[in-house]
């Protein structure tokens, strides 16, 4: 399963930077293949492990924030392993060049 | 803590109703309060009930499925109870006018 | 085309209902057929018209706040004319009972 | 204006990569900043062009999908040029590590 997800902080400041950078520090802890963007972070495993990572960073940042906006979405598809890398690789293939990442 | 989800399945046809239909027959038996709307449906409770939910709907639609994507917004907010009425009845009061529905 | 979009400041305070309504003062004026959730808002139209509409209500909550996170899902389907009420119908005729909404 | 946006063809097959190849293709020749990840496109560019960008990639999968879901999230912040890199390095200084992209 391969899901994207981002922790908002609504209400402190308009930089959240530090709320992201602790997200981070939980994520890149995890253990699982993750990859970040400039807009969320994109992690792969299974549903219960996602879930409870995903539920670590929300928590976190709430322990310092009155409001949080979460958003995830998830991509399962049978059958296909380590996607997150695959899946660019395949576009990349049928393009037939190297896109930026 | 409200919840807007919404679960589709890729490749099996354009029309997605019946998959719709089955993950609104098992929100609806949860017992959570709940809206639906032509795009997805809120629900409010905990996170643990909200994950749990989703993921019973969403593996419900993997099981007739070989790809599923899951879109969830979470919008988490201290020491505000039964927001999924009084959010839309606090901007209509601001507005002065009720809005459609 | 059926979009749901919604517009959330980032930084100013937890509470954004101010600017939700000015948003929705907007909506309500443009002549688009629309209906609000709890979590965003449905509107129906062309590809153009529902741009401007969503533009013009990013631009005004941008005129008072240094950050602003509009998110946007367009769902379009060839030949389904009347979705925002259709859809929903659907599901319910399907499932044989009304739901909450 | 950081927008990350995919663009999904409902019903044709589980298998979408040609119509992303198709869409990355696109966002290539754009001339505009991006980057790939395996959830979605990151842009960065102002309003006009950025949705025109999106309306191209979307109406070209439409031409051979009847169905076709498009999500797009803008992070518009004031004052700020070159987010696009500057987000990531930013994290990655207040952690004090390099993260995986």
């Amino acid at each position: 399963m391969l899901v994207e997800f981002s922790v908002i902080p609504i209400g402190s400041s308009s930089s959240i930077g530090d709320q992201i950078a602790e997200v981070l520090r939980i994520v890149d802890a995890s253990g699982l293949p993750y990859k970040i963007n400039p807009m969320g972070t994109v992690v792969e495993g299974e549903w219960d492990e996602i879930v409870k990572l995903i539920k670590k960073c929300h928590k976190k940042v709430m322990t310092s924030e009155d409001r949080v906006i979460t958003t995830i979405s998830i991509d399962d598809r049978k059958g296909k392993p380590n996607r997150i890398d695959e899946k660019v690789k395949s576009i990349e293939k049928r393009i037939g060049k190297s896109l930026k990442k």
